[in-house]
């Protein structure tokens, strides 16, 4: 639209904290959220639903519901048998307006296939998103791994290899509100949920520059991850490899694949904007 | 939430086409409509924009477009550091409520991962919406491919190998409807605009199973496609593979790629719901 000359201008980072959105409550657009809602009360467990079930789901009447129902299906959003609604794939278009505002995303999925072929682990990109981390580029490795993840797979921070490198880009004062607010939950038997533990966990992974969980949240699964800088040297992202039963621990782990990962990372960060 | 056993109900298809949304202007919620402009104001080439910026993309006043960017900022939707508004990750949520209702997305991104592998051809499967295709999923193949697609990409249907075998699912007349109303562009040399040579084409597709565009999208971009089909044999989705500057034509690439593209399609089927 615009011809002036684009300026510098803030970019989606992995850990970046905006202004507050404290506002009066007589400027909350209500409608909107509660249309939101509605596009979000259709998932794995509820491909299609009633009128009904939809406005019990959302906690509408259902006038109420149909209202937001048809305005979607007017829209393109939603579509209807007439007893049933379900989604359109044009509601992708609202889910990838975010990951198209990343510049390095394509780039970074291409990346996440390149190194889970030659590792046949599973490879993620991950920034923080509050309290955990949301996956922006996601690559299966081989057939054998059985993990159920995707673009938009949304995991706790403190128990996932990706999420306590992130964490680790954090300010102390940040770091510490995030392990004092989030339900600490004993995943596995083996999940650290003790806050110095993890504030130690995480800063280890600052100082290697690379972490490694086990078994942290589910049993059998390993993961390690490390950072994928700017060349401000700001964490615009972290990037894992996670597989079941690794033959090796911790040393193992990181001599088997930490090259790979490396060299990813380093990809990556060479298709950043400068 | 509901106890009672789950009924069978219709699934988002490749080319379910359902009632009309026409209904009394009175019921339509305006300000989800602008909520969702408002998303979608943000890309690739605006990831981040001013109130003013946001404003006069979607057409409305800075007063409006500051309630709906609030909003979205108190949902979690969207961030800003006082002068400039991005969306968050959690905006991901959206768009993979639709992908989450189409019960087998998952595991055809690993049956799409694997043929890329396997060939070095982009693999997509996308299904029709509206005008276009929607690709649900999308592997790069070999790194000399310089397709730029993704899990939400949409192209037009008609130049498309997958269009064509989408296109060959829709009742005659649907498809007579989509060959007058879209707009056929002239993309390449070599696209075909004419209604009549396409619907041939499309009929061909059908005859044959599979679909093969060569330069029809962009010069040198050759793709070929047949239908995935659920137990039922109603079309659900289609597969295609995607090269630059092929060495064969038309029965080549049939020859070449065909075997691999009906192992994916029959294992892709092999997930979906019985």
């Amino acid at each position: 639209m615009s011809i002036k000359p684009e300026l510098p201008r803030p970019l989606p980072l992995a850990t970046r904290t905006g202004v507050s959105f404290d506002f009066p409550k007589s400027e909350y657009v209500l409608s909107l959220e509660r249309g939101l809602a509605v596009i979000r009360a259709f998932n794995e467990r509820h491909p299609s639903r009633t009128l009904s079930e939809v406005a019990q789901a959302v906690g509408l009447t259902r006038a109420a519901a149909r209202r937001f129902l048809l305005t979607l299906g007017a829209l393109g959003y939603v579509e209807s048998d007439g007893k049933y609604y379900w989604l359109r794939p044009q509601t992708l278009e609202l889910g990838y307006a975010y990951l198209a505002s990343v510049p390095w995303w394509r780039y970074g999925q291409r990346v996440a296939d390149s190194v889970a072929q030659e590792t046949g682990c599973a490879c993620a990109i991950g920034v923080l998103d509050r309290d955990s981390v949301a996956y922006l580029a996601y690559a299966f490795g081989n057939s054998t791994q059985s993990l159920v993840r995707s673009v938009g797979t949304r995991l706790p921070a403190y128990c996932t290899a990706i999420g306590r490198v992130l964490l680790g880009a954090l300010p102390e004062e940040e770091l510490d509100v995030y392990l004092a607010s989030v339900p600490l939950e004993q995943l596995t038997p083996h999940t650290v949920v003790d806050p110095q533990e993890l504030k130690s966990a995480v800063r280890q992974a600052v100082a290697d520059g690379y972490a490694i969980v086990a078994h942290q949240l589910e049993p059998g699964l390993y993961s390690i991850a490390m950072p994928v800088r700017d060349r401000q040297g700001a964490m615009c992202a972290a990037l894992s490899l996670s597989l079941r039963d690794a033959p090796g621990k911790g040393a193992a782990l990181a001599r088997d694949y930490l090259p790979a990962l490396k060299r990813a990372a380093a990809d990556i960060a060479s298709a950043l904007p400068a």
